[in-house]
């Protein structure tokens, strides 16, 4: 495939190698973005055999040309920073560097977390007045806007740091989830300003002096109580929460089925309530976020769940795609200026 | 109310103040834990006045005697450290105070976490070998017997004392949960070694020495995965991550009211469900564990969280006992020494 950016239609390029139902996944979240909302352009980069065969088992009829070749893949085992000289010819690496060459407007990835954050930190560069980009994540949470920055991009972080992932996060949650003005909470022990550690109180004091809607420390519970939108902590911590919350609907599936054990009743029971149940707790589902963008960086750069279902690729795209039509990176730049000059 | 400790009767001094509902659910419990459990003298620590009142409202006969007055109460907004002086009065240094007099052999409080920590540690001293004391807590998880440590007892923490956390975390769920050689993780963002914040790579090279039964890094997930018996991480995250988990069960119960007002029949569907799912996440109740010990201090001491119930505080109470059967503070010392001496 040739790419030129000779129109102004989106373009996204999909790492089709990356998530661990790859290239299915990737193929049949790809085509459904496109049936949803048409008018972009979507690249296909990974194994062209391999993508054909899956297209052909699932009796989609795929245009070759959308497909970039790719000979490698990069696995979890991968280091990131490495990976990008060890296996340049791979769908992460080819991806990264359609949007870096302005060939794609927009990468999306299932892939290894850490290599998608490092060869798009790498490749596209970061914007001016951002040290350190961020992941952030969707939380559910009471008021159906909670997002906890940073969950995994670095894990020893200093203050000034976490102010940027302040500024970076209200853009995008104002931008993207329509919340005015989005509320900033500072994770930690307690609520009281002197609860903490030394990096929350030092961030709290540059916070302290901005416009941004810091309302003060948090504690771990107030993040489902929606206490914020905004959840704000390093990445160590960020991370160690994300995976433990995603662990919460499978031990209630197990303690629901060693329930179940005890008795026929309760067996038939819980048989009869699990579609009720499941619809409950759908919030929980990250399929219906999708992906999560590496904010700061000089491009746009979506990166899912290594189990991403075809849903999650389709909101991960989707979710690109908007972030496009508003020019976030953009509105980040402006933001990251400003607040910079008022330093 | 004069003690003396002339006979070897296991004695419990119980801050009849401490808890949100004291002292009503401190002397409901301590009913409970003399009913069940006998052969232990009871004190219960606090306002003569209002114990008696409460006792004769539920009907309980209580004898005068094991009332040892006191006028003050510490609560949620005392700092401390600062409590120890500006309140010496009060149900929980005075606690603090029979164990260190040895007039009692345990103390017991549902009042500020961090007030408690810190009396009983300023009052009873530290063990041996000992530089910080820590607070650990249960989790539910597959396995059934998983401890984190640190939960909140010190924020800004060394490799050596997340160390001291593991010896000593590996006796009390040993002795008390009758787990052979605990497997001991280190909380982290990967299970590689090479992932982790600096704190987490200093203290496995520690823990990799040692004969301890060390497994590794582990994630969040991990937790309730139930993949180690004893989670080791700073106070910070640990504090963070049991709130987050505490706040699980309130999140489920709002997801399924709100789900149960998209329709009548899955309202009634909940109503019907509601004892089952009630009796198959009773695992999750933190009142069957009631609090934890502050290990690692010269006495014992059994913190519980503010909302303690009467079955929380009569499971504080029986847990201070059995720490007091088992000598859990001799082999403390023990293994400590021995740990020290192979340093």
């Amino acid at each position: 495939m040739s790419l030129d950016k000779t129109d102004s239609i989106f373009k996204v390029a999909v790492d089709a190698m990356g998530g661990d139902f790859a290239p299915r996944n990737e193929i049949l979240g790809a085509i459904q973005a496109l049936k949803e909302s048409p008018g972009f352009e979507l690249i296909l980069v990974g194994d062209k055999e391999k993508i054909l065969s899956v297209a052909e088992e699932e009796n989609i009829k795929l245009d070759e040309k959308i497909i970039y070749h790719a000979t490698d893949i990069i696995d979890m085992h991968d280091k990131p920073i490495a990976a990008i000289k060890s296996k340049p010819n791979s769908s992460l690496v080819i991806g990264a560097q359609l949007v870096k060459d302005k060939k794609a407007d927009a990468f999306v990835s299932a892939g290894n977390t850490g290599a998608v954050a490092a060869v798009s930190t790498l490749l596209m560069g970061r914007l001016a007045n951002v040290e350190r980009p961020t992941i952030g994540s969707y939380f559910p949470s009471r008021n159906n806007s909670t997002f906890v920055f940073d969950v995994g991009a670095f894990v020893d972080v200093k203050p000034h740091h976490l102010f940027g992932y302040a500024v970076l996060a209200k853009i995008f949650v104002q931008e993207l989830y329509n919340v005015p003005n989005p509320s900033i909470g500072l994770l930690s022990v307690g609520e009281e300003e002197e609860k903490g550690n030394k990096l929350v109180k030092d961030t709290a004091a540059l916070l302290r002096e901005t416009d941004l809607n810091f309302i003060g420390n948090i504690e771990g519970r107030d993040i489902l109580d929606g206490k914020c939108n905004i959840v704000l902590c390093d990445g160590f911590v960020g991370n160690i929460i994300l995976k433990f919350g995603e662990s919460v609907p499978s031990f209630m599936k197990y303690l629901l089925k060693q329930h179940s054990e005890t008795s026929l009743l309760e067996k038939i029971k819980i048989g009869l309530f699990k579609n009720t149940l499941k619809k409950a707790l759908s919030p929980l589902n990250p399929d219906l976020y999708g992906g999560v963008p590496l904010l700061g960086i000089n491009g746009i750069s979506i990166i899912g769940h290594g189990s991403s279902s075809p849903v999650a690729i389709k909101n991960m795209i989707l979710r690109a795609k908007e972030m496009n039509e508003k020019k976030l990176l953009k509105k980040f730049e402006e933001a990251l200026k400003n607040y910079a000059e008022k330093k």
